[in-house]
């Protein structure tokens, strides 16, 4: 706060709350100036706020007009910041109806909360392994289970509740489960088709466990892979893996993406590998840096990533292999335990 | 358009998005045009696009930039739509830049294609009422199971592979399953407590099929309810239909929450209501109307909404009972058919 010179800082964007007060609930404001904290809510949060939030105090203000006693607190500041990638128009005009501030005064800040947020703590990184790792212990149970014309949904739905049954508090995301052509599409979303007797299903999932985002894909193949698909596979399996081995602290992002992107490009299907190579985890499920063609930042030691690359052939199927990946002192290490072979079920 | 005098406008929020085209990705800007609209979106939902927009054209611009091809094409209009509840200060930014046009430009949108949407056509009822009644199933599949000791993610992970069996696309938001004390934080996240041997057990959850969302609280007895069990249950379920009793074209949402906090105030548990009583249901879990003291809107037929009463007794635990109901020319309807009297399990 004091380098971008302001008296005080307002947060909504509820993850931003969460890795600075510890406060989970749906409904929030966060006043910051230098020392002090104020943390807004409403009456359905009081004994949830009471449990969670440490190093500010919290208000429940009548009538639940958070932005009306977070600007009242405000008023005898000058300059206060507002997120700009997460206050909207209608928030920002109220916020200055509420604080009775100058226009000028308003700092908009891009990113500098969820820069502090990028670089983990060793015990976020050790809640993410957590998380990691119960959902790769979900993929087992999966595995076991899924076959040759069982619907998309209810093959979803037993890896979801697996998930649960080993303790998640809930999912990342949405589960993408899709068999055949149907994982093509990059973001499937489960339907009542039933799986193929023969082809790919893709498997992207995520469970949230103390507040923290696992993220991993698997893709198995359903009865005997043929020799376009024993390719496709080995490609996004040696990108995967060329990727992981060129992250390490001050490697750019985009050439992580570069050497996966390659492997792709070398096999021909360069044309079909139309996204990022990862992303950043952590309490969001997308959160910085991003690890594309056209990513400016460099890799940093404690920064938490996901590697995976895909192959999507429209009508035929996809393929993605997905892992939790750490950035070391010494390169990185992957979190996720699950095998990566092609398995076929 | 005509009517706010806009040259065009541009969509940022998805559900609006997937209102007004039918696409369901998670990145997409379209530019409405009088008589032409334009979808952008990127490599990954290339495929989806193809199969879901309808009345739109898609474009895939180069190195995913929505904003810039959005821009561009919008570059001869003079006003432009945005929407100010959802487009962020950098978007708006971002807007001026790839546009080109005045600041003075911009015309601020408070809600208007929600209104649109908070009326639903009769096709959009029929798909509510089926996720409502897919719900309602999974909740004679969880009191079969639900038992003293049970781990509350057990239970809440139980609940949600019944779901998905019985064929929900995904769940519409984090289940809240919470007993005994823990029921008295309103939006709970299951745990790894065992349920209370003697206790309320509030269970809220919804899912989403075919893109819309159904939403439900029950709240079940674990042993004998003893006298002030009784009593607040029976207080929350007459409050509950009190308030579906107002629910009528033309009535107050004010009128809808103060029929059900009348009851709860007569009782004397006034303050442990802490919420409203209850929001529109749709394509988005919460939209309008909201139906809170303060509400200003007034009810018309073809509104989709919830009423959902509570009392909130902390460490003693909560208790709330929620349908969805359809604002019909005569009253009301409601669509959730599970019963409603006090369950012992």
């Amino acid at each position: 706060m004091e380098a971008a010179r302001l008296d005080a800082l307002l947060v909504v964007h509820l993850p931003n709350i969460r890795y600075l007060t510890g406060f989970s609930g749906s409904n929030a404001l966060l006043l910051l100036e230098p020392g002090r904290a104020w943390l807004y809510t409403d009456g359905r949060y009081r004994e949830q706020a009471r449990l969670e939030v440490r190093e500010a105090k919290v208000e429940i203000p009548p009538r639940g007009d958070l932005w009306k006693a977070a600007g009242r607190r405000a008023r005898r500041h000058k300059q206060v910041g507002l997120e700009a990638d997460h206050v909207t128009i209608a928030q920002r005009a109220r916020w200055l109806e509420v604080w009775g501030g100058h226009e000028k005064g308003l700092r908009p800040l891009r990113g500098e909360i969820e820069a502090l947020r990028m670089v983990k703590e060793p015990d976020e990184i050790a809640a993410i392994r957590r998380a990691v790792e119960l959902a790769s212990g979900g993929f087992a149970k999966l595995t076991a289970k899924l076959r040759p014309g069982m619907e998309e949904t209810a093959a979803a739905g037993w890896l979801e509740y697996q998930l649960r049954q080993a303790g998640a508090d809930g999912l990342a995301f949405d589960t993408i489960l899709a068999g055949g052509a149907h994982g093509a599409q990059v973001h499937a979303h489960p339907g009542s088709a039933p799986l193929p007797q023969r082809g790919f299903v893709v498997v992207d999932y995520g469970v949230q466990l103390g507040g923290y985002c696992s993220d991993m894909t698997r893709t198995v193949h359903l009865g005997e892979p043929g020799r376009k698909a024993r390719a496709v596979y080995a490609t996004v399996l040696e990108a995967q893996m060329a990727a992981i081995a060129a992250v390490k602290p001050g490697a750019a992002s985009a050439a992580v993406d570069r050497a996966a992107r390659r492997v792709i490009q070398k096999a021909g299907w360069g044309a079909y590998f139309p996204h990022s190579t990862g992303h950043g985890v952590g309490l969001e499920i997308h959160e910085a840096p991003r690890l594309g063609a056209t990513s400016k930042e460099r890799l940093a030691a404690g920064q938490v990533i996901t590697i995976e690359p895909g192959i999507y052939i429209p009508g035929w199927g996809g393929v993605r292999i997905e892992d939790v990946v750490v950035v070391t002192e010494r390169g990185a290490e992957v979190l996720t335990p699950t095998p990566k072979q092609l398995l076929r079920l």
